[in-house]
């Protein structure tokens, strides 16, 4: 129990799932080991779990049922999320790669609820997204109860769980004056439905704590692209979870991505940027693996 | 009834208020003329409505009952607000006065649900944000249906109405590279509780249409500072609404804020901040007033 956080809920893991019976589940992993792989675990049809329940992911409670996951969807939905807020520029080998200075402070822009997507299903892209599509593996933050004005020291007291995302976007409308505007926001270039997996299962803090030394890897078509530490992150969970809680409420269910280390597609040289039928993987130790194929439409 | 929209809601305009009798309703102000000061007549204790019942404002219906409003409130809530997009640099006199070319595509980004607030409410301003504090006085658009992928001539059959609002903003946190980060990203500086007060009223497009034609203006204490039409939009609201829904689903009870013409406090010379307890009206012809101190925190 790391950093004396008090759990916001009563499972250490959970997984959103398709039962046998057709329904959708939730429910606790029952790992031999907590560095089991969930992802390939239901992909053999040998994720077992205990069922939890309840109406949503922070409510949910353990029952007394076994089950084996049938599908293993992604642990929340469009309407769990009522809000995305992003970081960029937040792991130091990330802002060195695209030559800036460390910042003093996050930047923040978002995404809505409707990027959501769950693990293993193909994200839609656009056709006017297709040049420049990119990815960015990231640690995200589920805020468990309403955040507001809260302290670094009391950070974690707010913080339900963690989860491995995607922040898909399209480097053109995020960054060419023509399409981006004169004032490039990110936000439009980053916000097309499901543009944001996430997966495979939400990890507590009793688990966790700060979250802060999980190496994070993404891969594309099996070829390592990224590899980071969160140790590396600029600003930490504690540190994120103070800065946009000020002056504004970071409502329960909503989530903070915490930015992405070096390696993304833009900065390759050549540009490495995604193409049709393409499978993105990001990994986080202690968490599992977010898995997704590109789908041009 | 121009543009042959049709109509997503069954009723022309549509207040939030408490009834004398304690509750929270919506009803259908019986207005004599359409240009009646919503605000004032309320205000007078003078605003007759025919009560609408419904769980929320798209699905609000008439009723056959009369009330007089006894506190007007603004028509939407933050539970009600799934993701608020706002429009930066859009009227042309505004982008002139930053000194910027005019845009091809527009700039977008973000506010959550929590930013929305009542009309004759006072605003907040937390401690960080009271050194640049500004206003800028918008056209909103309430999408009354879930929308994506539509066409500009499509476009108003998924506008439920217009409203008018305050896009509160905190310069320092939107432009000092300090404060806003390395790549100044907007959210957070416009994010705060309460910095979108809406009011005074819902107007369908069975009466504005495309809402092309309507004069805007923002007092501060009385003086005259923002004054504009939304004839000079850059990108009207079919434009804006067939933008923002590429690949992404405008979801229903969703807003777009339009932008602001020029006059913000930010390019005043000298500059022209807000204090506490300034009063700021944002008026829209068609629609009505907004009313809002600030109150620093």
């Amino acid at each position: 129990m790391s950093n004396n956080a008090q759990s916001l809920v009563q499972w250490a893991r959970l997984v959103r799932f398709v039962s046998i019976d057709g329904s959708i589940k939730y429910g606790e992993p029952m790992l031999a080991n907590e560095n089991d792989d969930i992802h390939q675990l239901a992909l053999d049809g040998q994720l077992e779990v205990i069922v939890l329940e309840g109406a949503d992911v922070l409510s949910a409670t353990p029952t007394n049922r076994k089950e084996t996951v049938k599908t293993l969807l992604g642990p929340l939905t469009p309407k769990d999320v009522p809000y995305v807020r992003c970081i960029g520029l937040n792991y130091k080998s990330h802002i060195l790669e695209t030559g800036r200075p460390l910042p003093t402070c996050p930047t923040v822009f978002s995404k809505p609820g409707t990027t959501i997507a769950d693990t293993n299903v193909a994200v839609p892209i656009p056709k006017i997204a297709q040049t420049q599509c990119d990815y960015e593996g990231e640690l995200c933050i589920l805020i468990g109860k309403d955040a507001k004005n809260v302290s670094q020291e009391d950070a974690l007291n707010y913080v339900a769980a963690y989860t491995v995302g995607n922040d898909v976007s399209a480097r053109d409308w995020q960054r060419e004056p023509g399409k981006a505007g004169p004032v490039p926001q990110w936000s439009f270039s980053k916000s097309f439905d499901k543009y944001a997996p996430l997966g495979p299962a939400l990890v507590s803090t009793s688990v966790l704590g700060a979250a802060d030394k999980q190496s994070l890897k993404t891969f594309v078509n099996g070829a390592l692209r990224q590899s980071g530490d969160t140790s590396d992150l600029c600003f930490g969970v504690k540190a994120l979870v103070a800065f946009c809680s000020q002056g504004q409420t970071l409502q329960a269910g909503s989530l903070i991505m915490t930015g992405t280390p070096g390696g993304v597609g833009l900065f390759m040289n050549p540009q490495g940027f995604l193409h049709d039928g393409d499978e993105v993987v990001v990994e986080i130790e202690g968490i599992g693996k977010v898995v997704n194929r590109m789908q041009f439409e």
